[in-house]
């Protein structure tokens, strides 16, 4: 789950988004344009009736990631409902590429929706950390990046995630650890031609030999049988909230799981935070003006905001009063989408931008005081993952569900 | 290290041998042209000068398999003679691409060959059995490639092995037993692109992706690192006998060694044991009347040579006592080379032939009375070799050294 660098793609006019495992850019201030996203890539709208089934399923009012539209597109999302309607069992399967800087807030809203998710499901929950793709992808040694690995992992683990139902794993030790992982790596790359490689990841001739059969490595944890210590003799689906940036991994393993006669792993897709300076661009680590980092202070995330944050408001105070704001490319208004809970509030400040009463200034202040108190709680939290608790996620294990 | 199908290849006349590790033909019936071989494959011939040389590092006689020209070429023997004579330690890595069928005489030799070299240095040895390969190239499920590993494997300990100084491993199961040796994987395919696989091993983009990354796997066996229970820190240089076919692997290995700054590994490159038939093809176990299998009985072997056995003679005994016959293309005479021990013995049996003197039906009686007490001790051995004893050998654990 690699992620790409910001600002390393021009797209012309004519050209449509871009939106692969190692790239996303956007030539609109908009960003992304999902509706088209959705049909290039065939999967489903979550629409009303979806959101309306999934209530009724659950017993929970959606997410507001889910209302919103945050989470925008699945696949067989209704199937794993009906699954679970009938009482059996499905497990959720996530991860992350780490990186050596910190994260950022983007990084943590799926493990945030993800944890929401299997408080509501009670599920348990495997989070991969692919450090052998970074060693792949990038001028990163074997022993650096499960160093990044072990550090993302403590990030992760304080969005909530309990090791009674949470096994975390990274593949340069996970894969050496688990026979029936490998053997279902070589049952996934005994089904994808070179061919078929290229057309899904646009994998090249000089691309080195470890790139090219990476993906049997993101599509196995999507096989219970792949974790015998977890999950016994039991053939479950899973479902795998991820960026959609992922989707191709999913499509490729939907088919392989065809083939291998399991069952097809389900999806939500997230769209992306968009960086502070524009959603052509998605948040970033290794821009740190573009971001806001799970461990910046108060004062950083103020000035951050204040200083970078594209605003949607008109040049002058006068303009800005008789014209109203544009919540469309405003990104202090965006984040609120993604960190303000309160529909109502957010209704309010939509309203209240767009008619111009209220200033830029002011829903940066917003912005501000909403995002903030989530990361001190953060941060609160994370202080608390030590390498002892690290180490109960990492354990080979039995969960509970 | 999988073996072609016999027969599978029909050359043209202005073709060369083909010799790569899944086909091995030659349109000539005095078989492959290795010393045109090594020019093609940049290796360095065993010269009486090399076996003085190994004669006096050891102070043993030379096997009669290095003596013969059997085990006709090598990469840097002379750097493991000089760094055994000052005193250091290096290891032994060989293996076997697993089949379901019995294994034949064909593929024992050159494990016995590494058991002689192991007494003779008194260093631990690495076998590796490729059951991901067989499961990968072939139509076999990854359970049954992993049986055929272990059955596999009792043959090879057969060969007189002992598990204090030997470790054998499936990378079906091992791979999911030691981080290390998937982390040196990685390492390896981050050295490697398609193309130069391409260029390597001729896959093609309708190749299945495992494929195109299984060289890191029989590479990665070849540094000391992918072992540390056995080498624990120490970097140790490897001595790899095999056959000539599977040469490709570590002409990559080679390379990749220099850019990880590890020890290159050392090659010892054995010849073919041609089939019954003749030796435009090497003995295969998907045709059961060109091998010798080891669990072959007294008469089915006799009765094979003397049915099957291609013969040098002349079509008539007046014809045969006059011109005498042909030790070069004669099979009967090709396999004592192999077995039969005494170089005095063999000389004379030579002279006899090619005089006339000695007939085809005595040549091939020589032969029976050769190789079948080899069979029936190895066949004893064989009985030996329980479950428990197979257990031991697959065991993660020191080795003496």
């Amino acid at each position: 789950m690699e992620e790409g660098q910001i600002n390393n793609l021009s797209l012309k006019d004519d050209e449509e988004d871009i939106v692969d495992p190692w790239n996303v850019a956007s030539k609109s201030e908009t960003g992304i344009d999902y509706e088209k996203l959705i049909k290039r890539f065939g999967s489903q709208k979550i629409d009303e009736a979806l959101i309306e089934r999934f209530e009724k399923v659950t017993g929970r009012k959606a997410h507001h990631l889910l209302r919103r539209g945050i989470f925008f597109s699945h696949r067989d999302l209704h199937t794993i409902l009906n699954h679970y309607e009938s009482g059996k069992k499905f497990y959720l399967y996530t991860g992350r590429g780490p990186s050596s800087e910190s994260m950022h807030i983007g990084h943590i809203i799926p493990f945030m929706f993800t944890k929401w998710l299997q408080d509501v499901f009670k599920v348990p929950l495997v989070i991969q950390l692919t450090d052998d793709e970074k060693a792949l992808w990038r001028d990163i040694k074997v022993e650096d990046a499960r160093k990044m690995a072990f550090n993302n992992a403590k990030d992760i683990i304080a969005a909530g995630f309990d090791p009674a139902n949470t096994f975390i794993f990274n593949d340069l030790d996970f894969i050496g650890k688990c026979p029936a992982f490998y053997q279902n790596m070589v049952r996934i790359q005994k089904c994808v031609t070179f061919n078929q490689a290229k057309g899904i990841f646009g994998f090249g001739e000089s691309d080195v030999i470890g790139k090219i059969s990476f993906p049997s490595i993101e599509a196995a944890p999507a096989f219970s049988t792949s974790f015998p210590f977890i999950f016994g003799d039991n053939v479950l689906p899973c479902l795998v909230p991820c960026a959609i940036d992922q989707d191709p991994y999913f499509r490729m393993t939907r088919d392989v799981a065809a083939r291998l006669k399991l069952p097809k792993p389900a999806l939500l897709h997230a769209s992306f935070l968009p960086a502070l300076q524009g959603a052509q661009h998605k948040m970033s680590s290794s821009d740190p003006n573009a971001s806001i980092f799970l461990n910046d202070t108060p004062k950083q995330i103020k000035n951050k905001i204040n200083k970078y944050a594209f605003s949607g408001g008109q040049p002058t105070i006068e303009e800005h009063r008789q014209k109203g704001g544009n919540t469309q490319v405003d990104i202090s208004y965006q984040y609120l989408k993604f960190f303000l809970e309160d529909d109502e509030r957010l209704a309010e400040v939509k309203k209240m931008y767009e008619s111009g009463e209220l200033l830029t200034g002011e829903l940066k202040r917003i912005a501000i005081d909403t995002i903030t108190p989530v990361i001190q709680q953060y941060q609160t939290r994370r202080a608390q993952v030590t390498d002892d608790v690290l180490r109960q996620f990492f354990e080979l294990r039995k969960l509970e569900f």
